[in-house]
C-alpha cells in the first residue's frame, strides 16, 4: 500500500462514554459518521486523533447506537488521560501512515534475528502507545517461545531500559531480590528489604500490586505504611533507612513493559526473551546493581521444570552479565505456599511474625528470606555462605530486622498494625489422615473471592502445614471477609471443590 | 495454569449500548461489578457469556462512567446477535477454559509445521470465534511470509472448507474466475460471466462487497439487479441462465476466512499460505471445479514484483491440484486502471458498453475480459487458445453476452440501467504532455470521498488514457457525486495532491 503523506484533517466533537479497554487507545465514532463512510473507515482502523498539539494514534470501534451523533467522537480512558481531553472538545481525526517498526516485526515472524536499532524502534512505539493489541500480539507472537536469541535479549533490554525514567543513586552497590513466580514474593521480599537495610546496604524496592493474585507487595505493604511515593520522596527514605518498598506504578520505568505483559498474558504465551528482558530492564532501571532471582519449580508457577528453571537461570544470568548487573538466580523447589496468610492483612501479619520472633511465626517463610537475604549479602560483599547467613540470622534474631522495618514505614508516612477482617469462617477436615496438596490457585481464587486484595483484610489464614497428620475437624484453613455475602461467596466456591483444595492420604 | 474446571456462573442484567467492534465479540462490565473484583477479571480477560442455551466466549472491556451499573452488562453488536440478547434479558458469565488450539498455535510459532487435525482445530475455533483479536492476530503472525509450507496451506484450505456450507452442482463443470488483486474484478467478472454463461459453461459468481475500496463486483452488480439471493433463488438463476453474480455475504461459505482477513488487513501482514487457502477454499466451498486466477503486477496491488506472480501462481496451482480443482493462474502486468469508471454506477456503464459493442468502449476492459474468459474456455472444453478466443469474441459482437446478462438480472429480480449522480466536476489539464502515471490509490480515494460504493452513482469518470498526449484545459476526469458537499469534499482533497494523481511529461 502506498502511504498518503497528505490527510484530510476531519473534526469532530468529543464526549465522554467512559469507556475502559486497558491500555489500549481506542476512538469511537458513529456508524452514521461521514468521515468513516467516506474514507472507508472500519472498525480496527488505526486513525491519529489530535486536540491542540497533541496527538495520539488509536483503534477505531464503531458505535451503532445512539450512544453517539454524527459528528460525535468519543475515547477510551487512558486515551482520553494521554489528550487531556473534557466534553465538548473538537478533535481532529486523520488516517495513519504505516508503522515503521512493524517492518521489523515482520521480518523477525520471517525468522530473522533483528537489531539493536530494530528493537529501539518497536519498543519505543510500543512505549508511546502506537501499537496497538493486535500489533502488540504479532510482536509478542514474534518473540515466543525461545524464538529470540541472547544478543536480541540484550537488544530488547537496552531498549526497554532506554525508553523510560532511570533512577540515578550515590551508592555504588544497590541490592535488590526479585521472586519470578509471584506466589511468595509479597511476603519475602518486606523481610529481605528489612534485614538487608538494617545490614547497612542500599535496597529500594520498587514493587507492582496484584493483577490476578490475591496480593503484591505493593498491596502487603500498603497494610503497614503508605506506598505511593514521589521519586523524591523514595530518595529521601532511602538516603535515611537504606531501603524502601514503594509502589513503582507511578514512576514510568520501562513503560513498553507494562503493555507487552498485558498482551502476554492474555494471549497466554511464553517468550523467554521477554522474560528475562523485562525483568533485567526493570532492575538496571532502578539503578540496581545486585541482583538475586529465585527462580521457584512448582506445578503452578511460571516455571515447570528443573530443566527450564536451570535454563532461564542461565541466560537470565549471562544477559545480566552483558549490561553489567551482578544477578544471582537461585532455583527453590516449590510444594506449598509460604507463611499461613493469603491477602495482604493476613500476609503482612506473617512478614510482622517472623521478624518480631514470634514462637509461632512460619518457619518456612523465615527460612527462606534467611536464604536470599544471605545470597545477597554474600553476592554484594563478596563473602562465603555462613559468615553472610550468621550475620543476616543476628539482625533477624536480635530484632533489628524489625527496628528497621519500622522505621521504614515510619519514613514512608507512618506505621500501621494489620487490621482482622469483620467476618470469618473456618473450615474443618472431613477425615483423619496426612495432607499430601494444597492447591495454590483455589486457595488464591477463594481470597480473591472473600475481596482481596482491594478488601486488604479479606482472604485466607491456613492452620496446617503439608505433610501434617491431621484429625476429623481439625481447623484446615479461616476465610476472611468485609462482608457476609462476599464470606459465603468464596466458602460456597470452596465447597464445590472442596476435595481438590485441599488433599488427604488417609492412614 | 492450572485449568479450573468448576466455575461459579454470575447472573447480570443486559443493556444495550451498541457498540460495534466489527466481528470480535466483546463483552462489557462496570468498573464497580464485584464478579470483576472477585474473580480478578480486567479488560482483555476472555469470558463465557450464556442466555438460555447459547453460550459465546467473549473479551472483557471495562466501563468506568454510568453507562453501566453494578449488576449490569453489554455486549459487542456481533456478540448481541450471535445471543439473541434483548435489553432487560439475565446473562451468565464465567471464566473460560485455556483453548486448546492456541497451544498448536504456540508450536507454529516455535517454527514447528503442524498437521491436519491441527489446523481443523484451530479453524473450528476461529470460524465459531472463539478466537479474539489477539489471538487471531498471533495466529496470522505464525503464518506470516512464507512461514508454511505447501502441505500446510493443503491443510489449512480442507479446514476452511469443512467449516461452513458447500455448494453442490449438478452440472460436472463448474467454471468461475478470480482477480486477486480487486482493483479491477468488479468490472471484469460481470463481462466474464456473462460471455461463459452464454456459452453454455455453469459459471456461479459468488461477490463480495466493497470494504477499503470503491466498489465490489456485488456493488456494482447492485446497480443492474438485485444480488441478495438465498442459496434456494441462486441455484434457480444458475439453473435457467448458466450463470449468476451474488452477493456471498450470507451463504457461510468458509466462515472463518472473513475473522483472519479482518485482522490480515489490520496487521498488514501478508501471509502467502493463509491467501491461497483463502482464494481455493471460497472456491471449493462454492462447488468450482473449474477456474481461472488473475494475478495482476502493480504496484498497489497485493503481487508486487513478476516474481512473487510467478511463485505465487506456481502454489496456487499445486495446491489447486491436490484439493481436485483445475486452476489456471494469469498474469497480467498492470499500468493503469481498466476501464473509465471508479464506483459502482460508473463501472456497471463501462459493463454495459462493452457487452454492446460501443464504439467509445473501453478497449482494454475488453481485451482484458475477451483474455480471461478465452483461458476459460480453454481449461474447461480443453481447446487452443484461438478456436476458445474465436468463441468468445463471437460472443460479445454478435451481442449474444449482453443478452445473457440482461437475462441473468431479470432471472435475478429484474435489470436496472445505471444512473447517473446529481451533481458533477470535471478536472481540467493543467498543461500539455504524455499521461506518465496514474495513481490507481489516490483515484479511489477520491471516488469514496464522493460517496462510493454507498452512493452507486457516485465515483469518477477518466477522460484520459496513460501514454495519452494531452492539450492545456483538456477533461482529465470527472466527479460525480450526490450532494454539493461530498463533490466538494472529493474535490478539495485531490486539490492538495493535484501533482500526485496524475502525473504529466511535459513535451
Amino acid at each position: 500500500m502506498k502511504v498518503l503523506t497528505e490527510q484530510i484533517n476531519h473534526t469532530l466533537l468529543f464526549k465522554d462514554l467512559g469507556i475502559d479497554t486497558n491500555q489500549e487507545f481506542v476512538v469511537f465514532m458513529p456508524s452514521s459518521c461521514h468521515i468513516c463512510k467516506s474514507e472507508g473507515f472500519q472498525a480496527l482502523t488505526r486513525l491519529s486523533v489530535s486536540l491542540n498539539r497533541s496527538t495520539i494514534v488509536a483503534t477505531l470501534n464503531i458505535i451503532s447506537s445512539d450512544l453517539l451523533k454524527e459528528g460525535e467522537i468519543s475515547l477510551s480512558k487512558s486515551a482520553m488521560q494521554k489528550l487531556k481531553v473534557k466534553d465538548t472538545d473538537l478533535l481532529r481525526v486523520s488516517p495513519v501512515d504505516a508503522l515503521n517498526s512493524m517492518a521489523h516485526v515482520k521480518e523477525k515472524l520471517n525468522g530473522n534475528p533483528l537489531n539493536g536499532c530494530q528493537y529501539n524502534e518497536i519498543i519505543m512505539d510500543i512505549a508511546t502507545r502506537k501499537y496497538s493489541n493486535i500489533f502488540l500480539s504479532s510482536f509478542v507472537a514474534a518473540c515466543s517461545g525461545d524464538n529470540v536469541n541472547m544478543e536480541e535479549i540484550y537488544f530488547l533490554t537496552q531498549a526497554m531500559i532506554k525508553v523510560g525514567n532511570k533512577l540515578q543513586w550515590e551508592n555504588e552497590i544497590i541490592a535488590d531480590n526479585e521472586c519470578i513466580s509471584g506466589l511468595h514474593g509479597n511476603r519475602i521480599s518486606i523481610i529481605v528489604v528489612s534485614i538487608i537495610a538494617s545490614l547497612g546496604i542500599t535496597i529500594p524496592k520498587i514493587s507492582s500490586k496484584a493483577i490476578t493474585s490475591p496480593a503484591g507487595i505493593a498491596n502487603t505493604m500498603q497494610v503497614l505504611t503508605n506506598v505511593n511515593l514521589s521519586l523524591a520522596q523514595m530518595y529521601k527514605v532511602v538516603e535515611k533507612e537504606n531501603g524502601c518498598i514503594a509502589w513503582g506504578g507511578a514512576m514510568k520505568l520501562c513503560p513498553a513493559d507494562n503493555n507487552i505483559l498485558k498482551v502476554k498474558r492474555a494471549l497466554g504465551v511464553d517468550s523467554e526473551g521477554l522474560m528475562i528482558a523485562s525483568i533485567l530492564a526493570k532492575k538496571a532501571a532502578a539503578g540496581i546493581t545486585h541482583c538475586v532471582i529465585d527462580i521457584p519449580i512448582v506445578s503452578a508457577a511460571k516455571v515447570q521444570t528443573i530443566r527450564d528453571s536451570i535454563s532461564l537461570a542461565l541466560r537470565l544470568k549471562e544477559v545480566a552479565d552483558y549490561i553489567g548487573l551482578n544477578v544471582e538466580p537461585i532455583c527453590f523447589n516449590e510444594v506449598q505456599p509460604l507463611g499461613f496468610g493469603i491477602g495482604p492483612s493476613l500476609e503482612a501479619r506473617d512478614v510482622l511474625s517472623v521478624l518480631q520472633n514470634n514462637p509461632d511465626a512460619p518457619k518456612d517463610l523465615r527460612k527462606r528470606a534467611i536464604s536470599i537475604a544471605t545470597e545477597i549479602v554474600r553476592l554484594t560483599w563478596n563473602i562465603d555462605n555462613q559468615p553472610a547467613e550468621d550475620l543476616v540470622v543476628k539482625k533477624i534474631d536480635s530484632g533489628e530486622a524489625f527496628s528497621k522495618l519500622i522505621s521504614i514505614c515510619i519514613a514512608q508516612g507512618g506505621f500501621h498494625e494489620p487490621v482482622q477482617a469483620k467476618y470469618n469462617k473456618t473450615i474443618l477436615s472431613a477425615g483423619t489422615g496426612i495432607i499430601s496438596e494444597i492447591d495454590h490457585q483455589i486457595m488464591a481464587r477463594i481470597a480473591r473471592l472473600a475481596g482481596a486484595p482491594d478488601d486488604v483484610e479479606a482472604g485466607i489464614d491456613l492452620k496446617i502445614q503439608l505433610r501434617e497428620c491431621i484429625d476429623k475437624c481439625q481447623p484446615l484453613f479461616t476465610i476472611h471477609a468485609n462482608s457476609p455475602e462476599q464470606l459465603n461467596y468464596a466458602y460456597e466456591y470452596y465447597k464445590q471443590i472442596e476435595n481438590k483444595t485441599i488433599k488427604l492420604n488417609y492412614e
